[in-house]
């Protein structure tokens, strides 16, 4: 961390501040500029709170140098983390297909579309069962009632299940849920993160439609700081200018938080662009990016889909893109 | 609404979308172009799933003409909506300042501040017992314990207080807090606003940080549908490119909501820029703008400021604020 | 097109837009509803000026159905275009490498990095002259020489040249140039999209760091209006706020500008991220998306590299990201 | 500037890169810590291309501390930059109004825009000949007829012209404008600053879409660096995702400009929000924020206005504004 001091600050306070850190077990080196000075914070500075240093009256600028992040952190972890649902493992190599309609609407629909996932090549299924949506007039999903219908759908495919959580009231609704999602909106609900820390649920977290990589890992932080490090990273596309898809899949993040995090990342291509012509570029752009995992929407009912979203897949194309997958997956094996 | 069809769409599926809305009570009218179909929905279509319509196989894009949200919308309730808070009127003309630290740090801290700022012309007490943060190793506030001290500050001065509500199994905590506020990475929590919609609690509901005018309004709709019509909008500033100022105040937001809706709008210029300095100019525009009400953030002891973001200003700079704003609100009301 | 008219308007003011409207060519359909009058416009509107009927005292709001761009769009031109470049062919299958240093340094640099980017599978050689740089004092390329340059390393390779243009008063400068690059920068410089038009070199037209995808077809109009339909679009990244990436490659534009326009895409993964090691994995995430064909750039003395950008490859790497797009692209055509 | 080293760095590189800022006259002061070295750089730095730092391998990151422009900067030249155009100061505490039609369309209209204007308060003529538009297809200005119009108008009022540049060769139809506009779409448009730093004219440049306030800075620099110190800085409206705004205005940019430049500061609250009735608390707002000067359209045809944009205001509407605006000047002057 660098500390920009101001001109002509009262070197008492400058004291104070070096002693501070000090205690914190930070070494200061000091630079002296003609027009500024600077302070150069040397040892584990995750602990600091910039936004202290930021208040205090003598300061100009503070600049992280390394990553605020220390658990989720590939420096200390070299490692990669390895999760393992119910027998199927993400990460370290490891890559897994999780798939399922956007909204669980009835125990046919969602017993049907999990057998044809799974033979499409999906090992987890995905269902929201607590749907968020802009709207209070919206489709807000069927919540417990879902929850018991994806239950159903594990015990007759033996698939383990992935569902939303939209607040940390519902914890126990969840207790046999293999996989809580947490939505882009709720990536810095911070109550609900540090809740989901104290289980030893895996975790898949969504990055934010707008947040940096880095607070996306500050939130995995804060799940592990809490005890637990089943976090799955996932990469759901963001919020930038354009209209012609919903969101802009960030394909460098995939790449990104692999070197930066030892935790697996998992791409959503169906979110990111609410289009399920993209859905195939995408899945396969983000396999060539070296992602540990697709989750793809997929209903089978189009003549009927009113529940569904633009970018659900028939399950017959979800097989075509898992083939396709699996094809650019073993060339990225051979390369490397 | 307009919903264009793709093209050589089969027709009975054009006739089965157009009957499905006729039972919503919505009237469709047909323009058939060269290259496309277009369909001109007539009626209340804030209830219509625009997800639902655009997953159809026939439709090629849907675009809402009318505004999607209604128990806010200035259409339907063309006066000003005016929340009385212990006497204080905010909205319709009446104009408040709420003003307080970042964080509560102990009772002899909010009660000096509380009598600085009621002296300087403040009606509304805000202090954060429950503090959002990126970091899960930053101060996360003094939570219940901070209420407690915020109530105490209430009953030396008589000033109503404003406190932020990070998830809604803390509700019962706030029973006796005078104006819940929903912070910016909260607002489209939905589980909570659905329980403040609940409640007949003011709600201080802020902009998130990459959020639309439209998605605030869906967010306070949300609250409203609930059956609590006391909402108050507020422009804390929005994540743009530049990075001099942490975020940027949309001023223009503040004079388009209280165009689009009737609800009363408050400005935060402390949390906008982050930088005490700038706390003035973007205060006084905000009043230029047309904004019902204004939250600064106020400290006392700047020496020990550690605890204080670099945004707060002292209770004499707050007094001239208040000053200056209040010349600036008399142009504005003499000119009208 | 959609024109909403405002409640209570003047019937004959409409029936001078209906009137203006039948001029053009265009019919109008007529939606009454309580609270707006929707007008549909069917016909060619790309010519019609919406900022024009915007300014109307009469409208509310106008609404694009249509694409706005015509020579570009693939509903009027089903077949991909194909350009020639000194025969090498890139669009409707044909794919191709673009290799070379950020900046021509010397003839000795210059003729030797062409000979292993072409030995490394590259067909054209690129090379900047001209340099946009954001500071007045940083390295502004060597201009008239740099060009003198790259045709020496031309004529010892064979390999054709691409080079940014700064400014449509050198154009002369570029006559000989295979293909003329704009930048970013100026994608919507409007008079040198024009001058551009006016010639009949290919042109490798670059999205700007904030632009939409409709932004960059309607650039490519200008220069397909002015009659030369040789454009290539280039997705080089976008802003967002993401800061541990230079830009933020849009993937998910790649496949849909080629499926809204006809014209070949070329992805830039070295400025999409500014980071070395990221080129590799965007390089084939662009292949697996779709891409036409790859801008690489490969600096040969990482020792000395004091001139070029952290985003360069070393020759050897830059083989063996062509070996693995290779290997991608032959997935992707199997599959179709 | 800060250089953080890579781990386990080649010492003798080190010293290369340490030998070669100090030929530029600058300090390397050196913190070694356990996981990173960091190197403060001490001295003038806005001279150093943090690009060529970067691409060393053996750095992992540069952050810049100080400003990398200099002549723009208020630390080396403290006092208010005061701008004079035919008799009509700029900045410094003196304040002017610029207003005018969009585009010129007659002789008739220009002068008798003109005439309003000058009535209602302004100084400065703007009318823009040259016209950028995304659309090929759009009314692209009246050009040099455009400004020998204005020329005609300046003649009748006196009233010095403004009026909008889009390429350098045009440079000599500009010699007798009073104020060259530089605008959004060509801020990076180097060689078009470059050439403009040659001359003397007074040059309005205005924010870029998605640019910073240091981008913007570094725009002015160029023209500066050339000799030519008489810039006004225009904040215009930056991109953001709102979109019942066209652009949203950065009230806070004006306040900061002011005071990391010395440069006047220019607001066009036209611009910023693209619609008329938002005109007026912009304006009022970017006054309250210490704009140095507003730019207003007006047309005075509101009838026939089939030629100015949405955001146009009509002669009595510009009166009023300048009326409060100065009323809003008055309290700011007032209290500092």
């Amino acid at each position: 961390m660098v500390v920009v001091l101001k001109k002509n600050t009262d070197e008492s306070q400058v004291q104070n501040l070096v002693n501070w850190l000090a205690s914190l077990g930070i070494d200061v080196h000091r630079s002296e500029g003609e027009y500024e000075t600077i302070l150069g914070l040397i040892g584990d500075t995750s602990h600091v709170d910039t936004d202290l240093i930021s208040g205090l009256g003598i300061v100009d600028a503070v600049k992280r140098i390394s990553e605020p992040y220390k658990n989720a952190n590939r420096k200390f972890h070299p490692d990669d983390t390895v999760i393992d649902i119910a027998g199927h493992k993400i990460g370290g190599g490891n890559f897994q297909y999780i798939a399922g309609p956007c909204s669980v609407e009835s125990e046919e629909q969602i017993c049907s579309i999990a057998k044809d996932v799974k033979s499409g090549g999906a090992a987890l299924l995905r269902g929201g069962a607590f749907k968020p949506r802009t709207s209070p007039y919206a489709f807000q999903g069927m919540r417990a009632e879902g929850l018991e219908l994806l239950r159903e759908a594990r015990k007759e495919t033996g698939m383990p299940i992935v569902t939303e959580i939209m607040d940390l009231s519902h914890l126990d609704l969840f207790e046999d849920v293999d996989v809580i999602q947490v939505g882009a909106r709720n990536m810095q609900n911070f109550e609900l993160l540090k809740a989901l820390g104290h289980t030893d649920k895996p975790v898949l977290l969504k990055r934010g439609l707008a947040n940096t990589m880095e607070e996306l890992l500050m939130s995995a932080e804060y799940i592990m700081a809490g005890g637990n490090s089943k976090v799955m990273l996932c990469e759901r596309g963001i919020r930038t200018f354009e209209n012609y898809t919903r969101n802009t899949m960030d394909v460098s993040a995939i790449a990104l938080l692999k070197e930066k995090s030892h935790l697996p990342v998992i791409a959503d291509p169906s979110h990111a662009a609410g289009l399920s012509r993209l859905v195939r570029p995408l899945a396969l752009a983000a396999v060539a990016a070296g992602a540990d995992g697709l989750m793809i929407e997929v209903h089978n009912d189009p003549a009927h889909a009113l529940c569904d979203g633009p970018q659900a897949l028939r399950p017959e194309e979800f097989k075509e893109v898992v083939r396709e997958a699996e094809a650019v997956r073993n060339i990225i094996k051979d390369f490397r």
